[in-house]
């Protein structure tokens, strides 16, 4: 087991009911900054008990953190804290609307640039504290100091650290009415979150393996309630749980991390606009494959405790392990070939390209370089 | 699930010569009260790592904290902090030393006496910060707020909760040397933990379920390393892991509790002197026993998942797993009967009669009153 620190200071508010807390866990001495999407919030009832929580509370609203946040709308909700000394930021939607809010939160203390803030981590001079309504499982970002920010002009898309949520309310009711391709996507993304901490190697921390084994399992067995029908509360209750159990360092103590088919699957996201969750399930599968004599007894380990695979030779038992991955992936509704996408030769090549330019190395053992991205890429075509 | 409010702040620092950091997370503006138990971190080399760590800061030494703390001894350490202005505790050595590290923070902050506190909770008036090196991995306590205080003079044994240590350095390393007992206990300790927040009723959450599961299973593989060689780096780190994970709230998100067993187990050790991990493996199997039917279905699930028992009636199931619970605790080398421990009639009438005058409902359904607790004991004589 590899030496670790571990510490997680959020505090997870879990339930039926539960935004009505809000006006208990916000400080009602600062000014609030409260952050929303594109408005399905308010198609949702999520928008009212939140401004009925608010009463008495002086906070100005703050629309339009697209998927995948853009800095040029971060940027604005920047200026909008340094004019008005905003002292506290309540995010309230899905992934990207609290990601967005990290970074606006570090962006308001400092003098530099948000983009510049989130190419060079030097620069962060702290943040304004800030909190969380998660409406949509999926990231994590609700327990974690992760963001991921996007740049229009430039068509990049890289990872912002900030500190943890002060608190996080996650109500499983409020997935009720989700669009059922994002539950899809949310699905996917906590599995391949998930996978990201532990397809490496084997026996480096027995607990942690037994622990992510343990989220997949309940992923595949909760997806079908959830694909069957969205207001099963318990089924929703469990996919929201994975979701932040999956990326919140619970399941990362003392081991190494891949986190290449993530780094492979932003740049699509980044080429072609296909959501996260999405180029997750695409690129896993090749990752595995091509990676199959590093992490091989990893994936045996997984397609047996996980699929039930027990028979064949090692090659076969991948085959097979890699096989019910993907058909698990294909069970939620979701593609997992390139092809499917419209995601052609011209957007592999430069994403290539830009691993060449940059001379990143990816996975656990740093050694994916742009050539296996290049295998990775032509095998999932 | 059931709503749920989750929050652990404990800076977790694991692993080998993780001591030496004690020097980065120790406020250098504070005057540390440093507590002790009996004495084996002198020989084991602990010792010398804390002092050499420490040097230019203002401390005390208090020793003498012993298993099982007595409210007796923490009241004289409660003294010195409140006559030498002490503002910051550092507990070095077990769970016992830990435990009663968290009722001397709470007593030198108030008026009341150490005793009265732990009968009282109305009358905690927040505490001085603690923090710990735990050095027997068993109780958890290194993550929770949780104590369990013994008083001499009434030979009672309760719990007290204080808050979160600030951190708390684990290094698998300092338990190489603990006697086999203790680690036996230890692994029995943690592996009750887990049935306590588990062993209630089905899919009140899967992942839960899971994340326990996972615990017993590393507990159960990992047993057999740790007995054969208490030197084995790798083994002592999942046994150490296993034990904060188990009882640190990652594994109670929105499920019941029972905590009968812990109760029962208790009294034992107020009673009887039995060692509290000792207690609780008698105990465990004549709970799940006389609950057979109100906890069927999840003895049932355990049987499948942990133990492999997948035949048979249920009642046969549920036998067969009671049987492998107690053969994998007589495999650490612990007693299972009563008998075997020299506690008589006399002690089980005595418990019995408490649990008769206190009106105490123990389980998750509130339901296991003295009666329930004497067919518990009847069936470990």
């Amino acid at each position: 087991m590899n030496n670790f620190v571990f510490q997680n200071p959020t505090k997870l508010i879990f339930g039926k009911g539960q935004i009505a807390r809000l006006a208990k866990e916000l400080p009602r001495d600062k000014k609030i900054l409260v952050t929303f999407g594109g408005g399905s919030v308010k198609k949702n009832g999520v928008y009212e008990q939140v401004v009925a929580a608010l009463e008495g509370f002086d906070y100005i609203e703050f629309w339009g953190i697209e998927p995948n946040p853009k800095v040029e709308t971060l940027r604005k909700a920047v200026d909008v804290c340094k004019r008005e000394g905003v002292e506290f930021l309540l995010a309230v939607g899905g992934g990207s609307t609290l990601d967005g809010t990290k970074l606006i939160a570090a962006a308001s203390v400092v003098e530099a640039d948000a983009w510049e803030l989130v190419l060079n981590p030097s620069l962060y001079g702290g943040t304004l504290p800030f909190a969380s309504i998660m409406t949509l499982p999926a990231t994590g970002s609700e327990m974690n100091r992760g963001a991921v920010i996007s740049n229009l002009t430039t068509g990049e898309k890289y990872s912002f650290y900030n500190t943890y949520p002060v608190f996080s309310i996650l109500d499983p009711e409020t997935t009720f009415s989700l669009p059922p391709f994002q539950v899809a996507c949310g699905l996917a993304d906590t599995f391949v979150h998930v996978m990201e901490q532990y397809l490496t190697i084997t026996d480096c921390s027995p607990l942690m393996d037994r622990w992510a084994e343990g989220v997949v399992q309940t992923l595949v067995e909760v997806a079908p309630k959830v694909r069957a029908n969205q207001q099963d509360y318990d089924a929703m209750a469990t996919y929201m749980l994975s979701a932040t159990m999956g990326l919140n360092g619970f399941v990362a103590m003392g081991v190494p991390q891949d986190w290449a088919t993530h780094m492979i699957g932003h740049e699509i996201t980044a080429l072609a606009g296909i959501t996260h969750g999405q180029t997750l399930v695409v690129v896993l599968p090749g990752v595995m494959d091509v990676m199959r004599e590093q992490k091989g007894d990893k994936i045996v380990q997984f397609g047996q405790r996980v699929w039930g695979i027990t028979e064949g030779t090692k090659d076969e038992r991948i085959d097979a392990t890699i096989r019910s991955t993907e058909e698990f992936f294909r069970s939620l509704g979701l593609a997992t070939r390139l092809s499917e996408l419209g995601v052609g030769e011209d957007v592999c090549a430069e994403i290539v390209r830009r691993f060449r330019e940059r001379g990143t190395l990816l996975g656990e053992a740093s050694n994916i370089d742009y050539r296996l991205v290049e295998q990775v890429l032509r095998q999932r075509m």
